[in-house]
């Protein structure tokens, strides 16, 4: 951390932040320029609050040096993290891909969806049970009922099955089933969500606030990490800027981003930054090119009769073609699609 | 909800949708432009997903025509709800003034602050006993240690007491205490929440997301509302933008639009959204200028040992000038600050 | 400027970048953390580029210390500048009103205009000459007419008048009539144009760009400033942000934060932040409490017939209404409206 | 056009509506809904305001139904349109890599960057004589000296050249040298520089403003084409977000988007997006799968000493990494890389 003086300060306001240094543990280190005296100070930044500095007199700005988060950070863990699932291994060489519709449904819509997605390429299936929806006049998913059908498409196709979960009691009930559970844009900071996930143990995909950094992002991980459950799947799906023709905004930057910055597996959501599907296949050939370690598609076998995100879901038809440009580009990378 | 064809659709693409339109139950009216043919979907659009028209052959685009809230709409309600809390009158005539520190850190720290803001003029005391913090390093809040200890500075003042409840689990603990339970903005869009306050019936402040349109804000509320709790406030607090200088972009604008919209009162969070304290005057008094109906300040007796927001914390001095002058400019504008 | 070192990195790369602080003319000044050294450049930084050292082996980052401008700084010029028109003085302890239609349409409508807002309390009268419009199709503006015009609306009333540049070779033409020339929220950084507009040192009201940082707009001033033009006035007219409710988001903090970082007068567009005239009154009343030194305003006799805005601009009644509330609230924040 | 009625509107507001559309020249068609009336204007809307209907009692909002472009628009012209460059077709099948240095710097520099693109497979060189900065204490390039440079470069190499024009006033002398005529995202609402370019009938690489939607984006381009120009390429260089890890946020999918509402070209700049070479490679990849025409990317032979964007610029010997690369994704994607 860096305390900026102001221009002018005088020795007494600089003494006394030199006094605060010692006072909290840490060694100040001086240094005069031409315009500025600045104070570094040495030793673990990460608990303490700016203000403490920044509100004495004759200071002008604190700087942190130390990125917040340690647990998720490259320099801690310099090896990829992967993720295994049922013989899938996330964060490998191969490029994961997960598929399904938005919401269960009904239990001909999950059956048939899962068998297309499974013949077109996809390795785990998605589907909601429990949705987070900006109106409440929308359809809210399925609930406990909506489980059993995962559970059941999961028995029929041998898919491994993710799943969102919305709120820590919901947390043993998604896990019986689910073999990710997944946590949505709205509550990546819901953090009694967090803790709960954490102390589960279990894989866990958490998807980018649509008005998140990247930063805050991985210290949402860090909360997870910090009960020592390192399987954590991070997902980059768009976030909100001014441009209103996609729904969100991709951040593809966030791949090469993250993968330099974190050991853990970057997964690419490209149906809800597109919102429509007509989008979707490039985001995803792009999100391989630039090194994403899998892919969260949604697919419909009928889209116009979704109850929500029809517009830019797949039909299963188009979702096997996807697989197989996928396929080439991820092999122009250096990559594979298994299957 | 207007369902405009592309340039060159043909006769059978739009008798297509002109069927679904009967099929679905609404009424098809037809207008054929020299570029476009747009058909209009007369009846209540709100429980209806775009996809189902727009995923049709020949359809350019679908344009909603209603608002999505109702109970929320000023249309629906056209007079000023007000929220009473203990002899105050949120919404109405007066500016009411919600001060304290950012989180309960000691009895000392709250018994002292709410004095103190009880003297400068405030009527409703603020206080965190549940903290979402975005590193898991930070200070978390006492939890239901500060509960006890806002029940205490309760007492001893005779203010009526406002903080923020996390998850839904906490809501019966929280309402024990707590006057108005407050809802912060990273979860504006937890809606097992939003649905536990609704059935609770008390009064909710319910913070805009940093990262949410008004109208999404409003359909947060109309969760609340639908479940016949009416006693929502409404509170601004700033919205992130590309501007770094400040924490967020207090989105003054809100103030007359949500005002023009609903019927809830608006109230205007000046600390977060600057971030520090030197700017919170300055936005208090333009958020009464602009018509809020009430403030919620950030007050600490000794910023610099705060566990946090210290920064962006008025001292209790500091304060009291600010009530001083908010009071000259509601009257200014024809209302009044009480006490 | 200060160079962080990456965790891990060697002795011989910090001694690089030692040796090319000293072969740049800076003093290095070393200090070593616990998980990352850290060089401070000492001299002034604001012609280098931080390549020079970030692109070294071992570096991880690279943090500037002083502001990048200088003449427009407070610690540079401590006093308000104050720039007079005619006997108003633009950053003084009166609040300034600048009113008038977005652009010129006809003789009658500026004569008309110009007569209106002179009785209504306006102390410079606004109105395009040559316009910016985002479309090819839409009215682009009189031009060498429109100044003719304006130069008659000058004569008939005594006001002061304020119009737009868009590029450096009307800047002599503009400069025969305009007591002000405006730079748009587009021009902002058409360097050229701040050049040209230096060089003649005439008043300057210089629009923040819709996109543009606050320290971006006080780095364009400094343009006009380099030059010896230090009569410059700053203008917040709304940034853009996710929000679509309003044409742009008021950025109000900036007009604490202005002022607080540089010397030069401030003012506030709220027509073009709000896009809607309903909201106007209550934007120009938050800036004048939050310390603005004036405000520029869309008024137009005939709204639904201007051929540019018309949805934003005050009809001259309501328009006088607002300076009379303009007033009220000036003298409630120790201000005065003139006139 | 459609006009929305306020709930509650009177026969008497709706009729002058209608009258209205007629006086106007339109055809109306009115459609009565359960909560709200609205009226159809039927003919080319682009040239009225919205302020005409917004602006009458009664009314609640006003929804443009065509797109506010024609001639850059996939309507107009459903055919790809290519732009060749001495041989070079940009928008064809094959992708085109445009490279070379922020600025142009000094002989030495451009001919070694020239020789070493030209080498690693890139087809055209870039290279900037005026340079937009920020800061008027930065590198503002050679000016014309720069452009004798760049035509030194373009002898020895063979390679057509493009180089940005910042006014008007530059357009004939940078037409003397360049193949292509660059505008920079700061001044991509330039309407005068957009006319000047327009009556040049050169060819033009317009890049999106940071903060410019894609519709404006189309809507500066349609400046250039209402004069019949019709040589103009479009690109995606990175727009303004919150993230601050990246320089700016490149908007992959304007690459579709685009691709499918206008038959202009569409390249991305991964420098200007990334702000760090490190992430070029990825980001160019990236690009190229989405579906981009080209590729403009910075290159540098020695980016430590580069006097402006040395940060993100390649060394030649990692572009020709990236070129190789670039070719086996065009490949995957069924296009080709020439050379």
């Amino acid at each position: 951390m860096i305390v900026v003086m102001q221009n002018g300060a005088t020795k007494e306001q600089i003494q006394a932040v030199v006094r605060r240094v010692h006072e909290l543990g840490f060694r100040p280190h001086l240094s005069e320029g031409q315009e500025r005296t600045i104070i570094g100070v040495i030793g673990d930044e990460r608990p303490i609050d700016d203000s403490v500095f920044r509100l004495m007199d004759g200071v002008e700005k604190v700087v942190r040096i130390l990125k917040p988060y340690k647990l998720a950070s490259r320099d801690f863990h310099p090896e990829n993290t992967i993720v295994p699932i049922n013989g899938v291994r996330i964060g490998d060489r191969s490029v994961v891909i997960i598929a399904g519709p938005c919401a269960v449904e009904s239990r001909e819509q999950i059956l048939e969806t899962a068998q297309a997605v499974k013949e077109a390429g996809a390795h785990i299936l998605r589907g909601g049970a429990f949705k987070p929806r900006t109106s409440p006049y929308s359809f809210q998913g399925l609930g406990y009922k909506g489980l059993e059908l995962l559970a059941e498409a999961k028995a029929a196709t041998g898919l491994p099955v993710i799943t969102e979960v919305m709120a820590p009691e919901q947390v043993p009930m998604v896990a019986e089933v689910a073999d990710i559970l997944q946590v949505g844009t709205r509550n990546m900071q819901n953090y009694n969500l967090l803790h709960a996930l954490g102390a589960l143990g279990r894989p866990v995909l958490l998807k980018r606030g649509m008005m998140s950094t990247m930063e805050e992002l991985l210290m949402s991980a860090e909360y997870i990490l910090s009960h020592g459950n390192y399987r954590v799947i991070l997902c980059e799906r768009g976030i909100r800027t001014f441009e209103p023709y996609t729904r969100n905004t991709l951040d593809i930057s966030a791949v090469p981003v993250l993968k330099e910055t974190t050991h853990l597996p970057v997964v690419v959501d490209p149906s809800h930054a597109a919102g429509r599907w007509e989008w979707v296949t490039s985001l995803s050939l792009a999100a391989i090119a630039a090194g994403a370690d899998g892919l969260e598609v949604e697919v419909h076998p009928h889209p116009d009769k979704a109850l929500s995100d029809g517009a830019q879901s797949l039909r299963p038809e188009r979702f096997a073609e996807m697989v197989a440009r996928a396929r080439q580009v991820a092999e122009a990378v250096g990559r594979t699609v298994e299957g």
